[in-house]
């Protein structure tokens, strides 16, 4: 065992004090976590607005279909609303809210970690590249204040509220990732 | 229908020509689109490297740890070694791969979305920030220039071998993202 690891064991004692159904990234996938979640929305991403066209694309039943959309529906992802062509009877369409498009991170990174490593190959069917400038995308961890933030530079803690209600704020438990 | 989603509209054609079960986002939800999957590997980011502390941690049976982590190693995100401390029988330990760090921008992504969207009191339990300047996390698109890249400046285009394959390099479909 490194000592970084060592030292990191010691913190386990206090994270220990979290439930872990309180995790941020534990209720997220309780909400995308579905290979068809992550595909419904990435065809939002690319202009798919239509029941029809999500089931087609994301090759997956009309019942199926219905049920993952209601569901990020529900969940805020997505918006729907009516629209009627001449002739036709009235239907409805999906559209991102901020809550869905910003998800994408996530979308595009699940995209560039399965490129890189799932295809013995190498060659991934299809690349995503800025339109502006032709180059690769790349999905970053930094902070706001704009520092590329490595894994073993990230520090988590409990915030404000949580703090207060472990009653213990002068021995507030922080710990930092584990370096690479 | 506004104009660009119109345009985008008539690229749908061109990618029906890709199959789903190539996509690599869809890949990678195979490999790590559990819940369980994503909180052993927050797990592994903050240090944590035992059978016992995983279970404990992720809040899952000893044998639902053990099917998880034997998934994340024959897939290469975890390495299992062998450890031995004194009077004690042979363990095993987990540590991550390169593989398994470099999902780290997803599992953060997560983790941001989910302390965002999903605390309807705005309070999530814990906070991540850079150790360096104590800044809040951000997950970022860029592109390999360093430009940011808003979801409507992402292009999605045929890798060259694929090309190849569908025969019709004059006519490979391009498609940007939705605008916002």
């Amino acid at each position: 065992m490194t000592e970084d690891v060592a030292e990191l064991a010691g913190g386990l004692a206090d994270r220990l004090g979290w439930r872990t159904d309180e995790c941020p990234a534990g209720r997220a996938m309780e909400v995308v976590g579905t290979r068809s979640a992550i595909l419904i929305l990435r065809e939002a991403f690319f202009g798919t607005t239509r029941f029809d066209d999500f089931a087609e694309r994301v090759d997956i039943t009309a019942a199926a279909a219905s049920t993952r959309l209601r569901e990020l529906v529900e969940a805020g992802l997505l918006e729907r609303s009516p629209y009627q062509e001449p002739g036709q009877r009235v239907r409805h369409e999906y559209r991102l809210t901020a809550m869905g498009r910003d998800l994408s991170p996530v979308v595009f990174g699940l995209y560039k970690w399965g490129s890189k490593y799932l295809y013995p190959d190498g060659q991934p069917p299809v690349e995503m590249s800025h339109t502006g400038c032709g180059d690769q995308l790349r999905i970053r961890v930094t902070c706001t204040a704009g520092h590329p933030v490595p894994l073993g530079e990230v520090t988590i803690s409990p915030t404000p509220k949580r703090r207060r209600r472990q009653r213990a704020p002068a021995a507030a438990p922080t710990e930092r990732a584990a370096a690479d």
